[in-house]
């Protein structure tokens, strides 16, 4: 049976709260569930059969994702805050939401990146990008880029990302690449304020190993806005898909082209 | 059997003279072929086992490619001139490659694309691009876009382009778009200079149905370079993949990324 | 004495109905002026004592301006319709606006440029930009640039266009260009959807002569979105300050951030 | 008289042994001079007759032209690596250069930027542009600006720069920024991957002061690459020109189109 698990952070008063609310009205309906506070010093343990609900912001949803996707679990991403381009279910629609997500199972497959640095042993998981950048404010980093042992461009940049889907109208965006539709088998390639260089992004098919080489100059290799490693001239990361997609629920659409327009309407404040 | 039929333009007198010294060759080794001239008012007749070799540039694939596609046939792109991104075979290899091609059936197959335009009867074909751009110097021209009957962008632009892989770097790369690999099964549709918009591209499956439709102005439908039809406000253009790929021999690699390195070099003379 | 000239295109019937409607407002004042239909076959002629006020958009006020800088008059820039970067007064305003004119000599001075082919005797004025841009849909024209004698880039593009600091929010803005204060004492080449280069702007300085040869096929001469001349692969275009700015009526403030938030909102429709 | 000082880095022996060896040479023709190392401890003096001589790349000439701009000196940049946009003296040509500059006073003036903090009793000075960014990787920060305490855009962004005609071609072009005339009295205000806003820079006087003003995060202040200050939401950062330019000696030309030229086609490796 489906195990229901709220995900929010502690200092998201209203998504605690809400979580609390939820779960009282659920419970009139004969259905429980748990909360997991996503800054908790404990691991949570999620199943395959857990349905994970994202209560907050798009970091919120990233971090929920990333212990979803660990468990095979499928994720409810609700949006309590500014407009979301990942969050499909506005807060006023969260019971429904999940009753509908236990009756059926259409989810939305969303590609995630599996990244190796080389002489590390675990994986990095990412759903939106991940990034070698320049570790020092005010300097460059000089990145070799490959594309299944082919050599692509070099880049001398403020850094370099693989985007996937999801994460195209993220970081992505800004620095010139693509908005890519959420269910395409692709990654994208893209540098962020290369020197002298085209600026263009590559989009290259899933399947595809992309590795990203630093060539001088320490550098950071960062996966959805969290630092993860320190790299030095030499190092390589390995960009794959991941074995397993994040599994959205999507009993509600995305409506990316809405939300695209009203972004754009909006960033100009 | 395989009919081999060599395909030129009557102006470019290299590639005449080209294919019939390539017939004498093959005519030693009890092969057998005809000359195509593009220009000519009389249309070949191919079939599905013909094998086209494109003895040109990039125009002269484009419409043997065409051709070829009609029918069925392979293509075998060699390349005549400066650097082609579509044109693989080198003309020092235009005799071994035509063997290969006539024992081998890889081929690499390219998304062409099948245009319609409200209230004409027959589809356009493109393996490049397709153009809805202002018809006037000096103006521009309002478009609305749909993909799969949802409304996406506005643009008020010199035009908007849907673009294959293979057409990616091409007009799509000057307008700001992405490089696709050309095997991906996605469409790029990329704006040509918007007014007080966002310029990015966006990559939709290769499965969507794309609309463009002309809000004022009178405009022009371009495929691949060639004016199509003349555009009236109000005027829908819809954008579908093409059922059948075009089908280029690829017993040569296309090195799209070494391309790419040698075309931005020489691109600033 | 000041003359006053009320500028409209006649199929504007709201701009020609408030001409009239201004025009008995003053008479009650005491003050006369006269409606000059902007497409009627007699050149109207003012001189440099002519208070030229436009009514209607940015094409009204172009045409407008062009006659006002021929004559070395002043105009004032009535906004009858959407948002224009060019025209600062409100339609509601306009009476005010034309008694401060009257006894002010507040002008925003507006660089212009003037524009000679090689071979032909006239010289073609512009206030927002001249461009060389291809003759033929789907073709690209290659333009080599110069400034003073120096050679810059050369592109292989839709068109090269120079802009000045009015123009640098229009077609400027479209193709990639920075906004430049209207004040400012430069111009700005920038080049339209250029393949394989880079497609950064170049700002020179006021003083400068700008040469934009046509390296081949045929091209045509814009200025200001209208076609002036064909070009032949050799023609050269030069650009240069006019030797008089447009002197546009400064009583009110152009607010260009305000209007630059504006549009970018507004372009997302 | 002239007091002549060669600026360079002491871990550029080749700088280092070029100093000694045109000293030298310089001696047999009755001349005297210096040596200072710009990593050195002590501050070496410089005086308005001081003609500074810097040796190495664009970091040697951006720290000795910060200090030959506090004295008032003139600064002659010889360029001994890769191509420098700043550099304009080959090494080959020091000693005549330096003849030159002693009997002409031929100088090209760079407009400096004087950047003061809220706060902060000392000026900043930067020669090619101050930069806030974001003070975390994997962040943004939002950032208002203004150009003489009127509105400009909100950006949430890596960062927003306010570039001079001599950094044009740096951080500047990298993010999108045109390339300025280096004589031009004017400052450019560019963003680094903004998010959901247009990315154009914007050119405004060289009269004009420029506040970024931090709106949240914790972000940095850089100038020429260097780290200055951080700063916290709310802190403001005032941009003018500094009261005096850089002088640079200017009896060799600065050729920026034909750098441009060969910095594109190098970008590509």
């Amino acid at each position: 049976m489906t195990t229901l698990i709220f995900c929010a952070f502690s200092n998201r008063r209203d998504a605690v709260e809400l979580a609390h609310e939820v779960l009282r009205d659920l419970a009139q309906r004969g259905r429980e569930g748990k909360i997991c506070l996503l800054d908790d010093a404990e691991e949570p343990s999620f199943g395959a059969d857990t349905l994970v609900v994202s209560l907050g912001g798009d970091g919120t949803f990233l971090k929920a994702a990333r212990l979803a996707h660990a468990a095979g679990a499928r994720i409810l991403a609700v949006n309590l805050g500014r407009l979301g381009f990942l969050l499909n279910v506005p807060s006023t629609q969260i019971v429904t939401s999940i009753e509908d997500a236990l009756t059926s199972t259409h989810v939305s497959d969303r590609l995630a990146l599996a990244v190796t640095v080389k002489g590390v042993e675990h994986e990095v998981f990412a759903l939106n990008e991940v990034v070698v950048e320049r570790a020092q404010a005010g300097h460059i980093v000089r990145v070799k880029t490959f594309v299944n042992d082919e050599e692509y461009l070099s880049y001398a940049a403020d850094g370099v990302m693989v985007a996937t889907p999801t994460g195209s109208t993220g970081y992505n965006f800004s620095a010139g690449g693509p908005v890519v539709e959420p269910a395409l088998h692709v990654m994208v390639l893209t540098p962020i304020a290369p020197h002298f260089t085209i600026d263009r992004s590559i989009v290259v098919d899933h399947s595809a190993t992309i590795q990203l080489i630093v060539v001088d100059k320490p550098a950071l290799l960062v996966a959805d806005g969290h630092t993860i490693a320190a790299l030095n001239a030499g190092d390589g990361v390995t960009v794959r898909k991941s074995a397993a997609p994040v599994r959205v629920v999507a009993t509600q659409s995305f409506d990316v082209a809405s939300r695209l327009r009203q972004s754009l309407r909006e960033g100009h404040a």
